[in-house]
């Protein structure tokens, strides 16, 4: 394996399918703002969520090798399906390079945060399947009680924009109704999208229940790794991220500003 | 070129970034009873419409050529995107067979039955900003006024089975507003998923504006065009569908039913 030198000053690289993983670059500068960001996004492939196991390894592996080449001192996988099932495939390929996921570090951050140990979860059709998420906080925590709901309209109602639109809120107060009775304290953000709908999902939940964002928390978890091994990065100023796309969906300086709020920087497109 | 005898008994090959070409097998399937169908849907690279160009007809390519082994005496493109940027590769690859894609036969359609000379299109982002169905349109007739419309969340809504839901009821109002003041005649479902909104489509324009399924119009092709090459199938019985995707989804069986009304005939899965 070929060695290269990590400094403070390397970038930190993240990946997912698409687009949403922009939201954990959005909760790294804010906790972050000194460190230089590569970001790639698998637009050609995108959604990950319903393809197969072995086409997710395959295409995880391919994911790290990319950003291994701008020498990153950390990695961090965005995306919830690659979290859940091949997590392993990326620190393998990242050799050294320590490799954090969104879907621990949410359920890490829920486990932390819930009184009544009832969590619930909500998250694309195949995150909710994998059941990922429910036994990573039954491995933190057998005694907590995970109850999950697939939420699929979330991710296009995002990126429609529809973020405080009635039918955005008749279909969240439909989605969510299956937690009535469950008495959850804490409700998991398991998919990068939903932070954009983060205030409708809150005011349909109320206020007795506290939202875990993911990105938010993976984005705690990388400044706390990157204190620890002295790698915090020092830069002066906020650096730009990096873009990487794989393919040029017309719609990516829209989503761009819709997760960001700024306009987008220069993206640079890299085959799969 | 290797070739082969094309029988009446071959089958028609039709194939679709995914599922929503099945909409094309029902239709021809209402039609044309007697037909084998040989189905490629490619859920592993699916969606095609936020690609570009160039991806997309390599995927038409390899599309066909999957098609090609089973020696069909038709191909159908059921995907409006390839339809609309690849049609010229899918003829190349398929050699002397005969290919018909969607988006044409529903241009065609709705040019015949518009007597204002004003047509409305739908369908996504990616086909609408192609311009592709104005386009098709004014190639029949130059004097036709095309105003089309984007519907992003028509897909994810179908495919949750919100056919018929106060929410898709908000947003279909709110999206076919566009159309008021514009005195259309005809509505064009440019998407393959379209036709099972289509009750509620039709509600919400009112009962002044034809609907145009391109499903339905693609299958009145196919049977003019078998019927005048004396290629029609005579088998007694309707065969069941052979279906082939490039990779697993979970949804699969469930979205064959919402599609056809059926339960899922054994599925074959393909490299690509």
């Amino acid at each position: 394996m070929h060695h290269h030198k990590n400094t403070p000053e390397s970038p930190i690289g993240i990946f997912d399918s698409g687009v949403g993983g922009l939201t954990v670059v959005r909760a790294i500068q804010a906790i972050l703002p000194s460190e230089r960001i590569i970001y790639f996004g698998d637009t050609a492939r995108v959604p990950y969520g319903s393809k197969s196991q072995v086409t997710i390894r395959k295409y995880a592996q391919e994911d790290t090798a990319i950003l291994m080449r701008y020498q990153p001192k950390m990695i961090i996988v965005a995306c919830n399906t690659v979290s859940a099932l091949a997590l392993d495939v990326v620190r393998k390929a990242g050799g050294s390079i320590p490799a954090l996921g969104v879907l621990e570090a949410g359920a890490e951050l829920a486990v932390s945060v819930s009184r009544q140990k009832r969590i619930g979860v909500i998250g694309t059709q195949a995150t909710v399947c994998s059941n990922a998420y429910a036994c990573a906080i039954n491995e933190l925590d057998p005694d907590i009680e995970v109850h999950s709901k697939a939420c699929p309209l979330f991710v296009p109602l995002a990126e429609e924009g529809f973020t405080d639109h009635p039918a955005a809120r008749l279909i969240a107060g439909e989605y969510l109704r299956e937690f009535d009775g469950h008495e959850i304290d804490t409700l998991v953000l398991g998919c990068t999208h939903y932070p954009i709908l983060r205030g409708m999902i809150g005011q349909t939940v109320g206020p007795g229940i506290r939202i875990i964002d993911s990105a938010e928390a993976v984005a705690r978890r990388a400044k706390e790794l990157l204190a620890e091994t002295g790698m915090l990065g020092m830069s002066g100023e906020t650096p730009r991220p990096h873009l990487l796309v794989s393919d040029l969906p017309q719609k990516f300086g829209m989503l761009y500003r819709l997760f960001m709020g700024s306009d987008v920087p220069d993206v640079e497109l890299v085959d799969v």
